[in-house]
């Protein structure tokens, strides 16, 4: 929902406690015609006890038929529309990888590449070289590079992949990408698209010109190409926005960033299941809101390994019960996106939902799953970001509208 | 879902086949309380057993509540919402008969009619002449109206109705009606509503003059009147967009006049529904995408013939195992609108949809019927331009949105 009616209807009641308990990647279809669901085929009695006092359906995080990344789709749930509110890539590699962005910073997603002796792109990855010499590479980077008045962090992300960040004043990010996309052309310059870009243009090129130096005689990532310029977004932040004191909860870097990108309190990475509830525990009273992050129902999907996701998915059930013993007056059970094991993917499928509140209209269907939630109250293919809007109206939070 | 949006997710992967089979006003309602629609009724073994793999829905093409026409019901189904993308009656008047309008036409809807000695209108139907006379008139005034550098289409449609086509560079189609919409007024003046139609507009003006010279002798049909002036839209081709070589196979005017002007190629009039499945099996290397349209089953919805409805669906049911030997992708079986065999007319009615994809989440219904379709996984009174959406995500067509 628009954040100005959100904004407009929101009261000053005492706040009452909510949980977003996001199993990454939980929707899934049936491995053959007639088969179940990995949500389907897991014993969840926790979750179909309390799907009997809930509302069920399947929601949307960008649009029909659209597959969605992991920081959309959580942006989605947080009640952001991710066609309004985009983040650039260079941001989300930041995340992804824990790093600290900062307001003033500029960041871009990099390659190391090859090149020849004309300058001409030959490998755009560098022949896939392993995460190892990327790490060394970025450290003779940082060691090496001296631009006066900035600082300058290069960060391996994965395989030749890296993250860029410019970090100084007066620095934005409409800048163009330096990767020319096919091999035969030499990297384009980093040419700034506004004029208050051009100041942080010029430290690019001049960034660019001491890493060609430098790598000059390594082999094969003897150059390197940049794309995703991007600042942390100027957004409206979740706590204000809905007036909760937020809290999130995950073990990987990605979840926390895309939390902390809406202004929410981050908790260390946690190691297991276990201590995330263990967090949730110890902080019940000092928060309002909490999000809590499952990541391996989406890694298992990813590996096409359904009996492990279903696993997955048993574990946290076995873990419900201490959420509900704290009693949250709403707690929604989702993903942020169907990761099918048989596409060994995300996709674009519709994400079983489960929404319970003390105040809710339950359907009391009674089993949480795919093709029960189908059946839901909530309906099909409903927009992921009106769950927030649902959320606070069960906290109390909005006024009645109009007379 | 918007083009936009569509444009910046597709990819270049090999393009994989479906096929959009529409059966032309296929929703219903039943005859009484307790009755059966006709898509009910009808035994349709090959359909039940392809919705045990399917979702099933009922969409709607233009709003709730609003009956479609067939030419926006179709633009609906080809993914232009149609209150976005209006054809105006002129051009859907030349769709209906075949007439080839052309980039730089202008189109109206005529009807011939009857005016006293004084001009004024007493009949906007001139008694409803029979077509025959129609045809007549349309021949007489191809053959006698003459206007320097234009060249001017007269074509009979129905009873009293023709359509006028004035071919000529530089024309635009704001001009204003002149049926005075009432009896006891005289015929009003085509004037340009903008400077770019004022040539149109003073060509029709002069055409006017020569057809009430030409008609005055005439009886009843001594005058006509113009509605609807038109060009063609400029709008996404279908075939674009999509990134999908398309072929639509008719046997019907409208119908491959509507794909037409999506940009879709279009077979030559078929005259029968076996002749309509073999050019699809004759075809299938060479498109990737297929719009098969089913007519008989709106005529007889608007005869409130039930039987002999019932009867076409069991026909095409019975033809059904010829598409899925071809094994498209995805396979869409719906309806453009409903045609209620209890009103005998076009309604506003949600339109029973069969969604098979391999890809799909299937929701293991098994039958395809209204009220079938309401526990379907596509959901109740979805939009008909978002199944071309959710077609493409099928197709593999569209990148991730976001990392």
């Amino acid at each position: 929902m628009d954040f100005d009616v959100i904004r407009s209807q929101l009261n000053d009641k005492p706040v009452e406690k909510m949980v977003l308990l996001v199993m990454d990647g939980l929707g899934d279809i049936p491995m053959e015609v007639g088969g179940k669901t990995a949500l389907e085929a897991a014993e969840t009695p926790n979750m179909d006890s309390l799907a009997m006092k809930s509302m069920l359906g399947l929601h949307q995080t960008i649009r029909t038929g659209i597959t969605p990344g992991s920081g959309p789709a959580h942006l989605g749930l947080f009640g952001y529309d991710p066609l309004k509110y985009k983040v650039g890539r260079g941001v989300l590699s930041g995340l992804g990888i824990d790093f600290d962005i900062q307001e003033n910073d500029i960041a871009a997603r990099g390659n190391f590449c090859t090149v020849d002796d004309q300058g001409r792109v030959t490998d755009r990855r560098a022949g896939r070289i392993p995460t190892e010499i990327t790490v060394r590479l970025c450290d003779l980077l940082n060691e090496r590079v001296r631009i006066p008045g900035v600082e300058v962090f290069l960060r391996p992300v994965k395989e030749y992949r890296f993250l860029l960040v410019i970090r100084g004043e007066g620095l934005n990010a409409n800048i163009e990408e330096t990767d020319p996309l096919i091999v035969g052309e030499k990297p384009l310059l980093a040419k700034a698209m506004d004029s208050e870009s051009e100041k942080a243009a010029e430290l690019v090129q001049e960034f660019v010109r001491q890493a060609q130096e430098i790598l000059k005689d390594e082999n094969p990532a003897n150059m390197l190409l940049l794309r995703g310029f991007a600042k942390l977004p100027d957004w409206p932040m979740f706590p204000e926005v809905y007036g909760l004191k937020s809290l999130a909860i995950a073990m990987y870097p990605m979840y926390r960033g895309v939390a902390k990108l809406v202004g929410m309190e981050v908790m260390p990475a946690a190691h297991s299941y276990e201590e995330e509830f263990e967090m949730l525990e110890e902080n019940w009273e000092d928060y309002d809101f909490f999000f809590v992050h499952i990541k391996k129902t989406d890694s298992y999907g990813e590996d096409g390994n359904m009996p492990a996701k279903i696993h997955e998915i048993e574990k946290v059930d076995a873990l419900l019960p201490r959420i509900l013993e704290l009693d949250p007056s709403v707690l929604i059970i989702t993903g942020d996106h169907s990761t099918p094991c048989a596409m060994k993917s995300h996709s674009w499928h519709p994400v079983p939902t489960l929404f319970y509140a003390k105040t809710c209209r339950p359907d009391e269907i009674g089993q949480f799953g795919e093709r029960a939630c189908c059946r839901g109250g909530l309906g099909v293919r409903f927009p992921a970001f009106d769950l927030m809007a649902l959320a606070l109206a069960h906290l109390g939070r909005f006024d009645k509208f109009g007379a």
